[in-house]
């Protein structure tokens, strides 16, 4: 029940010597999810141990380069390799446009399908589902239509007790009952209620993504309680007028967004050129929320399981 | 009077883990040329100490994704960076509109021109001069229209040797016209003949790049006596008729257009990714070749210079 994330890239447009541009994959249950594909995202995958074949969907905040240069040849390696599988990318109008365009010059005759999904960045959406798992747009605060992403388990079934089971003897039918939630008729007549014979076996986990982005009080509605929050900081706490005219956050921003949702841990990226001290910046960030920590690259942060 | 090329990727279509898309960078006295972009290009640029704000021109040799998807993020840092200067790319058709799509959506307001100049890349054509230098195209046979270059320097100009302006008492007249050749009188009347007067310092040096291509005759034809010769060497010597079919050279064709061309040194890249072991396709080029070396990625192949 691995719920994982790995930072690929948390650099901000310019690239330095030591940080690339933004991307994240996220592993949950051994399904891969790419948040964002800065470029050279092909190779860092390799260097984490994840073959780009892997990937199940590609989830494209906003159509700025540095968050999605990396996209169009792993596009074309992905054809290469000879996938099969088709692959689904969210990303805002008009990436179909922007996809047709690479496909004509770079990828004509492509051995998979490309299944784009308009993420409309202006909404609350469900964008993906399987069995186990969620992804929710997160409207975003950008100078071009932006979405952050919410990855959300399902609430787990319940489990019957083993002692429930032993104590009223129960059969098949009662426990796949049980199960449903419904409370349980016994041979004698006796109806058992549900809680008395289930508990839930762990809470389900939550990541959020919101970058790029101003601070928004409406992304962190709609993320709180989250486990793990990545929100970016491209600037320092005293270039508050810088970030906000340019549609970025600063340290404090990140943090009071991580204190606001209610988040128990928080990464932040995206850093400026600027910046060589990523040390300094998740310091400030620990002034108003403890659990800060720097988004560093290669490494994967873990969302650990909640039994309950 | 540097002559060098640094190697920023040899790989092929498919990036390994070890090496990148096709790169080299050609620093001439100073000046820069970048031959290629494969993705990343820019982060390796910088990892070996140039500022790609440095780049006179660039040199697209074909228009596969592995030789041209690291110009347009590097195009966009560029413009971050506050570039002023134009920036001229030399690349064959339909060059200019890839250019403007990528404009149109990423970067509408670059601060510096970009001129593009269309290889011909049937023809053998001078594409770039400055006081020192030119830069030839030399076509190849690949899949798609495909361009060698050819980085030639001009003849160094008469130097007056000082053993004779001393013997013969000349002045400033007299040496700039044996500098231009000419035969000099003396006062007294003696015609000096120029040949004893002055001498060329050096001999120009040149370095050709053919990637991607079948060995071809008329590339080699049109390189003769080059000092280094860059030739793509996809595969191994017994993948022969993969190679002619993908529009690719093996090993021995390689070490065959160095022996024929009459190079001085050869290097080979645009390895194949199934290939692990590189000096095992070397010791093939040796065979026929003794001067045959691995393109290294980070290696600077300096092109000394030849006193006469």
């Amino acid at each position: 029940m691995t719920f994982s994330v790995t930072i690929l890239g948390a650099a901000s447009a310019k690239p330095s010597a030591t940080r690339h541009q933004s991307s994240q994959l996220v592993n949950h249950c051994g399904q891969y999810f790419l948040i964002d594909a800065g470029e050279g995202v092909q190779s860092r995958l390799v260097r984490v141990g994840v073959n780009p074949m892997r990937l199940t969907a590609i989830f494209i905040s906003h159509l700025h380069g540095d968050h999605i240069f990396g996209l169009f040849p792993m596009i074309s390696t992905l054809g290469l390799m000879g996938r099969k599988r088709p692959l689904h990318i969210y990303a805002p109008n008009p990436f179909g446009e922007i996809l047709e365009y690479h496909k004509r010059y770079f990828d004509s005759e492509l051995p998979y399908e490309i299944i784009w999904h308009e993420l409309h960045t202006t909404e609350h959406e469900l964008l993906f589902e399987n069995g186990v798992l969620e992804v929710w747009s997160v409207p975003l605060r950008h100078r071009v239509p932006t979405a952050g992403f919410l990855f959300r388990e399902k609430p787990a079934g319940l489990n019957v007790k083993k002692e429930a089971i032993e104590r009223y003897d129960l059969g098949v039918a009662q426990i796949t009952s049980a199960k449903r939630g419904e409370d349980v008729a016994l041979e004698s007549g006796e109806v058992v209620p549900n809680a008395a014979l289930t508990y839930t076996p762990w809470e389900p986990r939550s990541y959020a993504y919101l970058s790029d982005t101003n601070y928004s009080g409406k992304a962190v509605g709609l993320v709180k309680g989250v486990d793990m929050l990545y929100h970016e900081a491209t600037y320092a706490a005293d270039m508050r007028r810088e970030a906000k005219s340019r549609g970025h956050a600063t340290t404090h921003d990140a943090a009071r967004a991580a204190v606001e949702s209610g988040a128990k841990r928080l990464l932040i990226g995206h850093f400026s050129s600027r910046y060589k001290d990523e040390e300094a910046l998740v310091a400030e960030c620990r002034e108003l929320f403890a659990e800060s920590y720097i988004a560093e690259e290669y490494k994967c942060f873990e969302i650990e399981m909640k039994k309950l």
